[in-house]
């Protein structure tokens, strides 16, 4: 599913090709997050034409609403949401840890209260892939356990072993023929073509990230998210717990650096061997006014822009860039209006993915 | 400037060509609603994409924001919002009795305070004509007086007699050469080919309609603009105005029923020789949830569109029916996403597109 297409020389950094049920896409890649089955102020249409191949979206929303009775019945989740592109799905288990209320967690799964309406659900191994695979998701994430940034050894110890435990019982799950991934083994071979992914913890501890990730490795999984990173950490430590990960996994296999988008970390990143990146960054800055420039972010509030009649960046080549100016957005902006949230989201993910289009320009060219 | 190309041998109902400085357009026509410089939830390439040919927007709003400083240096209202089709502004003295606080009207004009800052402002016929000028509007109004419902003979008898007033300042000032349009009679000609309307009011009183219609007539205008009518009268009621107002006014010179744009009231001015509509209520029902069809407005939010797996409208061709569910729409809408509110705004602006599009059809046709 991964083919590499050209390898630096200088560091683990490649380009590549992921094929996917949905069609291949270009590695590394930025994949714009579609949380409830939409990029927030923006149309498919428009996330297409700012170059974007594939999408993420989150499981724990979806699961919760509109339900997977709904999306089931409109046909899966490419045709409920009218995107046709592959589509990678997290397990929920970050969202469980970082939205839900009251929940519990044992070996069994995580037990929470829905943040929508106060609602108990348990999510298992086993029920996470069971969603996916009714999303027919193109890229699956099995159920992890992420620790807290600061976490303790010994918790961070659990969580590795946890996530191990559920890899495997999410493998499992993954090749039951119900589910439609019917396994390699019974020589039928998976005719959708969908994945799932191992994913590697292991908290800011050295040797929690190479044991996570050869405990991982050893279930043989087609690639990986590495998770449990950006979480508030320091950008040295983020990377030396990177470079750990990658560097007790294939190199041939794709990897996904999860929840990792802000441009100076995937240009470091990349570096490390991921090929797959998805922020929520690039799309809440532009709903808060701010927008992405090679010089840094800057606020659209600003008084200075009031009478700029310039493009957000000169050099892009967006729709909002080629058509609007700094002084127009500013001022529906502060009117609130709805049109420069749009205008914004379209920008800030197209300079992400300007800046993807660029890193695999630099990898083919030796530059990186 | 305004050329009839089909004439109904039932009714005063006509298709026509509107020419203005930023093209050409077919009228009947609906000009979707740029209130602050944007179409709400819209970008203007949605906009031409559902058909639409030229746009209102609202004089009062862009003076007090962004100022006509920050759009004079744009260049114009056009290269300010980076819409390059026909802009008709209103005057702003609607917005003056609606929106503004504090409101003393007087011979000179009216002294209101902005409802964003509680600044103080005065707007006379010369300075509304001055304002419209800098933003370049293809089709200005002139300050009139607008009664509310119901008003007294008496109000309504002064009101008209002001409108007239105004509309002869309005008209002097529009012909002063610092405003860029020379007089016809100085042998110089509009060069920018913009105009200015006469309003045409009178309350819910036929004789003063009738009065109205005649004064403003002889100040000889190129077209009209029709005001005080659905401000909340019985639809019979506005209609009885409409025709005494249309009566008493060149057949051939274009008609603007000034804030009315449902459906069912379309269909009927037009037959009383309306060519231009403009109304928020389109974009005002999709920003609440509310989609329009044929049989009529529908709720997004209705329990029974959960796995309704068909588009908001089977029969129409905008970007939302031909690519979304109402079960995928409701399903964001809940979910508080922005998406919907484009989707619904791009479908509900169709909808009154294609009347438009069927209505001069109609026409052309002799079914009118």
């Amino acid at each position: 599913m991964f083919k590499i297409i050209s390898k630096s020389s200088r560091s683990k950094a490649r380009a590549g090709k992921l094929k996917t049920p949905h069609g291949t896409i270009d590695t590394p890649a930025f994949m714009p997050v579609g949380t409830q089955g939409a990029v927030k102020a923006a149309t498919w249409q428009q996330v297409k034409d700012i170059g974007a191949q594939m999408i993420l979206s989150n499981t724990y929303h979806l699961y919760l609403r509109p339900g997977i009775k709904v999306i089931k019945k409109a046909g899966g989740l490419h045709k409920f949401i009218g995107w046709d592109g592959p589509i990678l799905t997290d397990s929920g288990g970050y969202q469980v840890f970082s939205l839900a209320k009251l929940r519990k967690i044992n070996d069994e799964g995580v037990t929470f209260n829905s943040h929508i309406d106060g609602s108990e659900h348990l999510l298992t191994p086993e029920k996470v892939v069971e969603i996916q695979s009714i999303f027919g998701s193109d890229i699956m994430m099995p159920l992890d356990e992420c620790v807290a940034y600061p976490s303790t050894k010994a918790e961070s110890e659990k969580a590795v072993k946890r996530t191990t435990r559920w890899a495997k019982r999410s493998k499992e799950a993954f090749l039951t023929p119900s589910f439609g991934h019917p396994s390699p083994q019974s020589g039928e071979g998976n005719k959708r073509g969908e994945v799932l992914f191992g994913i590697v913890q292991g908290g800011m501890f050295k040797d929690l990230r190479k044991r996570s990730a050869e405990e991982i490795r050893a279930l043989d999984f087609p690639g990986y998210g590495i998770g449990g990173l950006s979480v508030g950490e320091p950008k040295d430590l983020m990377i030396k717990m990177l470079e750990v990960s990658t560097d007790n996994l294939e190199y041939e296999k794709s990897k996904h650096l999860m929840g990792v988008g802000f441009p100076e970390d995937i240009m470091e990143a990349v570096k490390f061997g991921i090929d797959l990146f998805d922020c929520v960054i690039p799309t809440r800055l532009a709903r808060h006014g701010a927008f992405l420039t090679k010089e840094g972010k800057e606020i659209i509030r600003n008084a200075k822009f009031a009478s700029d009649f310039t493009p957000l960046d000169k050099d892009c080549d967006c729709y909002a860039c080629k058509n609007f100016t700094k002084a127009y957005i500013r001022h529906l902006f502060i009117a609130k209006e709805i049109l420069p949230l749009t205008l914004m989201t379209i920008h800030n993910l197209r300079f992400i993915i300007r800046l993807m289009e660029e890193i695999r320009e630099k990898i083919k060219n030796g530059l990186i």
